[in-house]
């Protein structure tokens, strides 16, 4: 256990050595092992966004197998998705790489502003899969919200009861905030305090623009000259706000894009102290061998930062 | 155990050996018994439908026993049908087919965009009643959709526990999609992945049509290829579109038509590799010797596919 | 035990002993105990209508006694009422007749469109009182329909597997339909089948009128020639929507009419095979002898057909 | 579905059609499927007298697989074993046989003469593993029957709530009897009763000798010259002991024995009409294809009875 | 995930993908990690014979971390203890090394010829904990034992529910045997057998010597020409008595001993097909560089064969 990982872990003392078994598990395991970073392969793309836009580019996708497989060559520290896809390769794959059960997922056929996921899995499922943390996503800005939050609460506590760690989305998108305002500094920050707050000990933000939202936020960053301009000074500005560090701050990829733009966003992130990334349709959405080039790639940034 | 049939069951490797025995007396009972193909009679249309509509033509079908008399000859796989109907029968016909209890059921006396129908059965109704799998209905574009993946969440996990298989009929209807949208290529693809990861066993969906309804999935059917043209290309992508292939997706008949529409229907499912069919309407509401013949007919073409 | 009774009971050979034994004691019970007819007395006006409304006419009823007695005078198969009035009664008269635990009620001081009406009272209460069946009202064409059907599924699962019987009165009523569409033929038929569907042992319906209120319904019943004109037409066709007559299927006598009014209903009811009646204002509305000497009209109709 | 089966059925109506479906499961599967006649593999002397003593005469029997092999090879109506034999080919062997979960087991490292076997699985594990009924030893005569008997009913309630037929093994066995008094005709004819009394489906005891054990019983044997002369009498009363035929008996073969000698036994059981043996150290003690050879004469003088 | 083990998880095809990530946890760790072999501490002494029994000679085992830091510097698949001695290191360790939960512990303030431990912990204390298995004790031979079966069973049910593993130390003492036969080859493959049969998926027992203990087995091993001479030839027995190898059968080391001793025991399991080793007093008992040295030895026997 290296002492990066042993410091990582102080930060949670609260939890039982159960649940702090399986935050090392996640830190521990792949080519960012013990580093104290991570990269996460998470694919809920597939209810998300339906299977065509998310695994046409690479059908090699559609098949549930497959993304255990570049999850494993690729050497991430964990693999995250809804119920049937770890369903259908969990005994298969089982012991070879720490698994996240996302515990709730929206689909796209029905619109609206203000979204509010359905539970599709428990935190018995969790266990029965052996998963190491359950996954779930928050809307904060969602005139939903407070379902959310009443629904990761129960969870989070019975998986912290049972062993488990507790990986939060945490997405603001509603009719509480404008769209830029969804990848906004303030907001994002905020929404990693949220997550921290309801108990997260993961917690995955997209990483912020420069955009600030909220009028009385604004005063604040300019009267205290908090600096935003750079993406490393702005993770480093969630990363602080997500307890000052003591919380495992992890960021999404969105969508696809070329390799240099993911891997200058990545510099950013590292360079402003994030824990890692979850890479999803970057990854997946490319042949097999470039997918495990770039996360590879990915991996070389956060361990040499 | 045909060799198939082994091979379609370790697709469900996360399942308990109660479950993945339920799913081999699915596959091996009736006229395709081992084929890894099936044909099923589901009679729910009284309760959604109301009984005139749907025995009215054939005034047998008022009588629960005729269908499980008229699945039974003519080798169906299994019987599916809410509480009521299966009650009338289940125990005179005990052990002659497998039964599926339909767990909701919506009727047609109120209105409105967005079905939710109402959980009219129980786990333990089907284990009493001799059930092999528990059938559930899910609207995607349904306002209410999210209340009913929560629902089929919380029933499969007990029917898994409990040894039996998880039957998912996915029909997307309601104010988030357009009419036309209901049997959309996309569409149905998307409903079929979203009973896939809410973690069915088999998948129930409609015949899509070439008609494409989200614009964001338009683009990627256009810049991928997807062929959509044939019924057949459209099945395929659908059975791709179940964790390519490695779910058992069937495919409704829907209203009553003439016999060479039905068959012709069937021939492209099969082409297309489709894993079979539910037949209801256009089965008992023809006279029994034609509604068995007819499904002579379809077995006949899935069992030469 | 006649033969028409053990006919009946073979119907429900998915029950336990119990529940046909409480079946039984229901068709065995009283002046047509025995026929397979039924005539029951309800009271729940008093929950539903307010006590003036009725009980005034005749003050007598004012008293839970009253009912009881009038029940065992005029030799009903069962007295069915909410759990105020069988409280206040079944000690006194335990044994002396078949009890009918209404569970739900609706009383009349909040108004609405969409009825639901409150859980009034247990399985388990039912069982403390000795009675032999659960009662309980749906509301097809209520916006709230799924509440109840939801209920009354679990009420009924539990009501079996305590082996008592499963009485549901089906009234098409709300939003979903027109004022003339609650007692139309289609309309009753199906709400007939529904209560089927749910389970229920014996299904209390009202008399229909020749109206059809459903578009998709009528062409059915056009095109199928479906005989409507008479009132024994439409009871035939109701009794056969019940599962082609193998579920017990009575009718409501409705609002208080002269004794003639009410008489040439019954002969309709008896001609088309209806299984009985139940006789609640123009009973117990009527001074006691007058109550009890229509009551025996109506069951001599029941058993001279 | 045979008459035969159909009439055998009728026994049981007060079982749900759940239950009822997995005796049919038994009566219909193997090479005496359809013909009320059973012939089962048990597989539990491993657990009741060690490994070497079981299996060493034929090693392949250490291997769990070999006897779900044997009972599919050799066409039994089913295989029964304890937890551990089950879980270890269950999935593997899954929907190709009907399964038998044993509930309790003996060892035989501590002696005593009054046997009380612990329980070792349970109502869940056997849906888990998809078993069709659970087995269940009692031993009339020992001072800890009564222990066995609740054991058997809280087991049994449980079992029949969940659909699961109840397979109980007869041996009076303790210090209520003599060695010989454990297979004399009136404690055998008794042990019988006992079982069918405790709500027994199937019913599992040793041939009966000529013997009779209990002074009291002797006097009626004698004076209602009840014919226990040959094997074949004794059967008969012994199956008449059970409910006068109405539940099924069938019979163990015991020790390993010549050929000849166990052929002998069953045409004394065929022609006394018991309903089948179980056949396990005759069986698995040989080499497979003798193993075989053996069950399908076996099967042969039942099938040609 | 090395050939090896994906054979070993495929045994274990009843079990679920959480219970399958656990065992592979334990044969994935440490020194020996992937070769299918495992080398074990554990550490219950403490509990069972005292602690200046225990820890005297060592006394840096009177420390709880101590016996982490021996486990994890000899590199160890897994350390065993009761609740108090995991609670004392298990936040400390968290993700260091597998954690066995040993779940049931006897002092010996009592004596008693009829050993049945206490139940000390809970499978809801192995999930807090973060352990991957629970280990239970069970000693066939006493007039105790169905008591430990029968809680075994329920153990083993909860914890495979929840994913975990289930290792069984199988001891038989008690008043059925002597002494000598604690050890006796038919009494140690006995003990192998009925802890497989309880749905053990790793078990312990001791290395056997060639006494035979029971007059029935040893007329099989003479008839049979079961070979016992070695103790390479009982270890193979032994193991061919766990479901002839398809169980994980592991040995322990018994009381301290000399070094050459000890490991001339281990070449003897490692020949016969041993899975590997618990050893206990013979690693902790000694100074930690001794200990450590000692069980790098072991491994190395076991990795070289």
């Amino acid at each position: 256990m290296s002492k990066r990982v042993k410091e990582i872990l102080s930060w949670y003392s609260s939890d039982s050595p159960g649940t702090l078994a399986n935050i090392a598990r996640l830190l521990n395991h792949g080519r960012l092992g013990g580093t104290g970073k991570l990269v996460i392969l998470p694919v809920d793309q597939g209810f998300e966004h339906g299977p065509a836009r998310s695994f046409a580019k690479n059908p090699s996708g559609y098949d549930p197998r497959y993304h255990f497989e570049l999850a494993i060559a690729a050497g991430c520290n964990a693999y995250a998705a809804p119920l049937g896809f770890l369903e259908a390769g969990a005994a298969e794959f089982a012991g070879d790489i720490p698994l996240i059960l996302k515990l709730n997922n929206s689909d796209s056929l029905y619109g609206g502003n203000d979204p509010c996921p359905a539970v599709t899995g428990s935190v018995d499922d969790a266990l029965r899969l052996g998963a190491s943390a359950i996954g779930f996503t928050i809307y904060p800005a969602s005139a939903a919200r407070e379902t959310m939050y009443a629904q990761i609460r129960a969870l989070s506590e019975e998986a912290k009861r049972k062993g488990l760690a507790v990986v939060v989305w945490s997405y603001p998108r509603g009719s509480g905030i404008s769209k830029k305002g969804e990848t906004a500094v303030d907001v994002v920050a905020y929404a990693a305090q949220i997550a921290a707050q309801l108990g997260a000990h993961l917690i995955k933000v997209k990483p912020p623009t420069e955009h600030i939202e909220q009028d009385a936020a604004r005063k604040v960053y300019e009267s205290e000259k908090i600096p935003v301009a750079t993406l490393a000074d702005r993770i480093r500005h969630v990363v602080q706000s997500a307890f000052n560090g003591r919380r495992i701050v992890i960021f999404s990829g969105g969508e696809a894009k070329g390799r240099e733009d993911v891997l200058n966003e990545i510099r950013g992130i590292a360079e402003g102290g994030g824990f890692g990334s979850i890479v999803g349709r970057n990854s997946f959405q490319r042949a097999k061998a470039d997918g495990v080039a770039l996360l590879h790639d990915i991996m070389d940034i956060y361990s040499n930062t």
